[in-house]
């Protein structure tokens, strides 16, 4: 039994040496790509001169968008349309008229190698019209030009939810507040880039593609589509992909188009690799959006009515639609009953980089909403933080609790369970809040500043509409276990395989997990918006299950026992109680087929013929192979929630900001593998960081990104990111066979949120935009100090300073 | 509609004009490989000198059976176990001590080209030291030696099978009748010959080959197996396929073992092409048998008594058991009732090339052996020989008609449906026996000599234990049918895209087929025993009704309406009565998966989400996608038969033999297509009348094939085939859902016999061995003349002469 086990994740051994074998480490003699892209963040292209490329030695092709056939040319598909997004609009592949934003694809160069493709691509001369660019949510809501001639005022999707009458809830509420709250851009960026290499054969008729995606079927059916390719002729792999956060669920990158058409087209092997600065420049971004909160409460500060207006940063296009700021708007809520709600969110397009999601999708966005709304609410009314949130949570018996809005999937907003008052308390026992202001105290004694902050958070996850499993067991008594979604470091080897081996009672070294590869299973959704545990983890359980009770058949007529009297232990079927009666997996799967008796000794002393049966057989009923296949699809999301605690210390000359201790509280339903869980979250928690203190996108106001590298996009390391306090709660999800909640990006929804109020406590102030570095928060205190920004009151403050 | 219409081949407009990929178009900058092989027909291997073999430039590799390790060195599967079968042989993969026959192989080669192959084999000096070869069934039967030392007296496998007490019933029977028969060699000798083509992908640990073969499911699983490979890491092709008329079904042929494994370990691309003289000595042949018929009758011809003994000559090993002699003494009896039936068969090892079935496998044997028998006693008894038949044919009323033996695939022996009275009244209809006197005596007045035959069989086809099927609809509305087994010629294109289309309710043109591909489906038998038409169309059928249901289903939600209501016409599911209520199928495979909503404009306007759902929608019930998969296994076999007869001239002074007229009434249940059964049926007669005429394998007593070449190796052209004028009965088999029966098989069954009985008609002698030339003819007459044979009869002879 390994389910629940925390085992070592399996497939390290093999990441952690460089075995790994990732998009760039296959198709070494594949002709390399490279892309000419704009250095302009809006302009016309009046030109394209490719003379002085064509002397390139090893040049073997050059396309523009002129070039492109079929519905190649055609602007990629806008994924996930939604009425609210009345003016969606998506890019070509190769730029046509007009590029609408700094690294947008313009000549696509294929040569020898990418040394020869980069050579090439620099002698090509494009020339462009400027056009005034669109930079910022100030400017995109202010501008008087457009990014697309044809969307007035920038403005994509316009969406209004609303709970109750908010504007009555307020005007008769005992306080209200009003304010202003500011995400900024940052970006997924995993190590390994994009990156896609694509083989024709000819002989076939077909193409093999190997991509760095979370979504290798949908990639195959954008390409199916675009190249005019029946499904079936072509397959997608993602092999080992080295992180993807959210920026590889976008399907097809123009990149993921162009390369196997080239392929086709010249008959040879093509491969791309993203650059750091491609990334930078020409995958996507998220979080940027500006929050105008409005609150009323009473004098428990009991929320009773709830106003936000968001505007959200969607860059140039929406190929993804707008589920960031859907799920900002729906998300927010948290734990927390909010009395009447209204939200409304514009959606601005800009001239930089797309906006699609990254890990947390819009909810650390939420969360820093509602955790500052309730630290103000304290402030206002002097109240610890904590009592605030208690009196505001949704209560155990409450469940399923309707939140009364429509959530990304398209279904009502309805938890499923939980317990929110337990975890807030056993959170203030693990960071020991009420012991924080004796802390507090001896380190002011010292001339140090601490401050205690808190957050809490819901998340949607396993969203539909479905994934499916595979399991086979083979005759050498391996089983396969294959789904359609992708891995990208989450531990998939081994939490599908413990799932397996725990249905089947086999031994997780006789398990293999086939992920992201569509010639192993052709149907899937993808790996983001923590589902994969929940929706392949459950798939590969009901097929599982379907295996276990054909080889209880098979194994009861080998043993002329009952299937109801049979058991599997260690990959051998036996009868309860009679360990003597016992036939091994291995040959249950040779017995479930006639046509593998000739390679099976054992097999061939058991039966006369091996085409055509014997006469003791029967005909084959139902299927052969001892293999099953189901799908799990749900009737809404599972809500799994946390809560973080955090002490920081902020130096009080350099302001430089340093995390004492950080503690976390998590459930996401029953656990497969707690081990791999707390990684999540320590992942989690590092980017959380990485979002609340380092990591931005720095435009000018031309639309240049002026961090595009890791030289100065700031990234925590490991001294950065600290200890991480982790415990569990375990309430089972009633929506699913194994009762489990998604934790894929858990970690990373309350960090800014936690951080600020921390920072807000040690400081006496407040902060109304993250992420905040140690000057901003020196120009924070100046600004303070001098009245320009508010002061705070902190909460047990021994001497407020 | 198109189930039962004798619409073109769809295949044939490809085929015909050289657009056909086989192995060989396959691969051309693959490495080639060569085989050095035996000389002689046994001998001992005393030593491999390759020394001057490394000197020809190009050369990668040489291989000899050291060489090979793991389970590529064990011997090849004995495919077929049966307990008969006591001294099963079979050969390794490259010879290890001692070769068998001439053309085994020995050594391989492999170089940058085949030419440079063949050079570096002919360097290679092996030597050997000569042991005593056996050859033919006597020699075998009576040599002091054998051929493998511990199968004392070269008997492989003894069998008996009886129904009564056949000693006593002949012993009380008025009449006996006792004689041998014998048939000699022939081969399937498809036009391309064997070819193996195996890409090793070191990216993806898998590996890709190409095979002429009839089951490339089998073929994976014993590569899978031989080297080590999970299944699912091999995928093989059968391309299109020039012939296979059962040579290639054996699996794995040596050579399909050592390409993939010289790929894999090579890490390059390896092709092998049979040539035809390889084929001719290190494939297959088959039909070698003698016959000792000893049976009792009465005055009516009624059999009492049926008591034949069997010698089959094995070749040097039995990697395929010992279905052709099961298949003779089984099938021998055809639609006649035999009284009591012993039958015995023994299997000698000979050094000759090894023995599997080709096209009728060993029923045209035992038609002639039988329809000898019915001759014979007309004969002896005075009678007409359709009057014998008619006695002893089983009636209409009899079915299910169990013969009481054990049939090959291991079930009774049980007879589903027929009228074989009926048929035989139609085809002296057809033939105009009761005019053939008058004919007769018509040429007889001219010079001429004519005789008239007759020749009954009934053909077990439908072999299980299975196939299966898979239907899938695209969401542009094309029908990808598969089916795991192979095509190597049979129209599978056609038949089974008529079965899917009338099942479906779509355009034929809108199906596309693909068989033999373990890509597509990885379970199947193969495309043998005249089984693909009941075998898979069943399947096929089968699936694309779950595709039917489920469509209707999906449509029903669309349409609002039962589908009960629902009909489906040229690809559009209706209403019935109500044609503007209507939804295409392409648009409801779309539906099907909510994934591929955006690419699908029409789809997008009628859902909200692409990810997730929409709230109108369910959780998706079943599984993704407009697709079907299922299974057809049989009961057992379903039981086809046919007559054939044929007018004959024989020229006086030359003995030349010229077929007048050839008819033929077949039954095979309910027709896919008529014409191509009709097709198979030319073939199969143009095969018999190869087989009575022309084809036979000419050994001397060293082992040597001296006709090895189609110089030597007669085989009609399309002079030689006559017309052949075909009728149908259609009695559906009760036993599958369509009532089909196999027909691939049949025309060749009782050629021999059809054409031994007119050519005795004609000449008055007796024929004992097949086939017979004119020269053969010519010495026979001598014989006759001088009293050394025997005399017949001539039924309604005006002369005899």
């Amino acid at each position: 039994m390994t389910f629940g086990e925390p085992i070592a994740r399996r497939e390290d051994p093999r990441l952690v040496t460089g075995q790994g074998r990732y998009v760039d480490d296959l198709g070494r003699d594949a002709l390399a790509a490279a892309f000419v892209r704009s250095p302009h963040a809006h302009a016309r292209i009046t030109g394209i001169d490719v003379d002085d490329a064509l002397d390139v030695d090893g040049l073997v092709a050059i396309y523009t968008w002129e070039d492109l056939d079929g519905r190649v040319g055609e602007p990629l598909p806008l994924l996930i349309p939604h009425p609210a997004l009345t003016h969606g609009r998506t890019a070509h592949p190769l730029a046509r008229d007009v590029v609408r934003h700094v690294g947008e694809a313009v000549v696509m160069v294929v040569a020898r190698d990418r040394y020869l493709a980069e050579d090439a691509a620099e002698r090509i001369r494009v020339t462009y019209e400027p056009l005034p660019p669109v930079v910022g949510i100030d400017n995109a809501a202010n501008a008087t030009y457009d990014v697309h001639d044809d969307v007035p005022g920038n403005v994509g999707a316009h969406l209004v939810q609303e709970t109750g009458d908010v504007s009555a809830a307020i005007g008769a509420a005992p306080h209200v507040l009003e304010f202003r709250l500011d995400i900024e851009r940052s970006a997924s960026m995993p190590l390994e880039g994009r990156g896609v290499y694509a083989r024709w054969d000819a002989d076939d008729g077909s193409l093999r593609v190997y991509s760095s995606t979370q979504t290798s079927t949908s990639v195959r059916m954008a390409i199916a589509v675009k190249l005019g390719l029946p499904a079936n002729k072509v397959e997608v792999i993602a092999p080992d992909v080295g992180g993807g956060f959210g920026v590889k669920i976008v399907h097809p990158w123009p990149e993921e188009v162009l390369v196997p058409w080239a392929a086709r087209l010249l008959g040879r092997e093509v491969k791309w690799t993203e650059d750091r600065r491609e990334h930078f420049v020409s995958a996507a971004h998220e979080r940027a959006q500006v929050h105008h909160v409005r609150v009323g409460f009473d004098d428990e500060g009991r929320l009773l009515g709830l106003d936000v207006r968001i505007q959200h940063d969607h860059g140039a296009y929406t190929p993804y639609g707008i589920i960031v700021p859907i799920i900002t708007s729906t998300q927010l809520l948290g734990p927390y009953k909010p009395g009447a709600y209204r939200v409304e969110f514009t959606s601005l397009y800009t001239n930089t980089v797309i906006v699609t999601p990254y890990r947390g999708a819009g909810r650390p966005q939420g969360a820093f909403c509602m955790e500052r709304t309730m630290d103000r609410i304290a402030d206002e009314l002097g109240l610890d933080r904590t009592a605030v949130r208690e009196v505001n949570l949704i209560r155990p018996e409450e469940f399923p609790y309707d939140q009364g809005l429509i959530f990304q999937d398209g279904r009502p907003l309805i938890y499923d369970s939980g317990d929110y008052p337990e975890m807030l308390r056993r959170i203030k026992e693990l960071i020991d809040w009420d012991g924080f202001a004796a802390f507090r105290a001896e380190a002011e004694r010292m001339g140090r500043r601490v401050g205690i902050g808190l957050a809490c958070y819901v998340e949607g996850t396993g969203v539909g509409p479905y994934e499916g499993g595979h399991v086979e067991i083979d005759s050498s008594g391996r089983v396969h276990v294959s789904t359609g979604l992708t891995s990208q470091g989450q531990g998939h080897q081994t939490v599908f395989a413990q799932v397996a081996a725990a249905e089947l009672g086999v031994p997780i070294e006789d398990v293999t997990v086939t992920t992201g590869d569509t010639r192993r299973f052709g149907y899937a959704v993808g790996t983001f918006a923590s589902r994969a545990a929940v929706m392949s983890g459950n798939a590969i359980a009901l097929a599982a299950r379907k295996v276990r009770e054909k080889a209880l058949r098979i194994a009861g007529e080998a043993l002329e026992a009952d299937p109801r009297d049979l058991e599997i232990v260690d990959g051998v079927v036996r009868v309860k109680g009679n360990a003597a009666a016992s036939i091994p997996l291995r040959t249950v799967a040779v017995l479930s087929n006639p046509l593998r008796y000739a390679f099976d000794e054992a097999a061939q002393q058991a039966t006369q013929f091996a085409v055509g049966g014997s006469p003791d057989e029967p005909p084959l009923t139902g299927e052969p192979g001892l293999e099953g296949r189901d799908y799990y699809s749900p009737p809404r999301s599972t809500f799994a929630y946390g809560m973080h605690a955090a002490i920081v210390e902020t130096d009080p000359d350099t302001a430089e900001i340093r995390i004492l201790r950080y503690a976390v509280l998590h459930d996401c339903g029953r656990l497969i593998n707690p081990r791999i869980v707390e990684g999540q979250i320590h992942g989690g928690v590092a980017q959380g960081v990485g979002g609340a203190l380092y990591e931005r996108m720095v435009y000018d106001a031309e639309g240049q990104l002026l961090n595009a590298s890791f030289m100065d996009f700031l990234m925590p390391y490991a001294t950065e990111v600290p200890r991480i306090e982790t415990g569990h709660m375990e309430t089972a999800s009633p929506l699913n066979p194994l009762g489990v909640k998604g934790a894929g990006e858990a970690g990373v929804i309350p960090g800014s949120a936690v951080i600020a109020a921390a920072i807000e406590d040690a400081e006496g102030i407040r902060i109304t935009r993250m992420p905040i570095s140690p000057s901003e928060l020196y120009h924070l205190r100046l600004a303070a100090a001098s009245g320009v920004a508010e002061r705070t009151n902190r909460a047990g403050s021994a001497s407020p300073s």
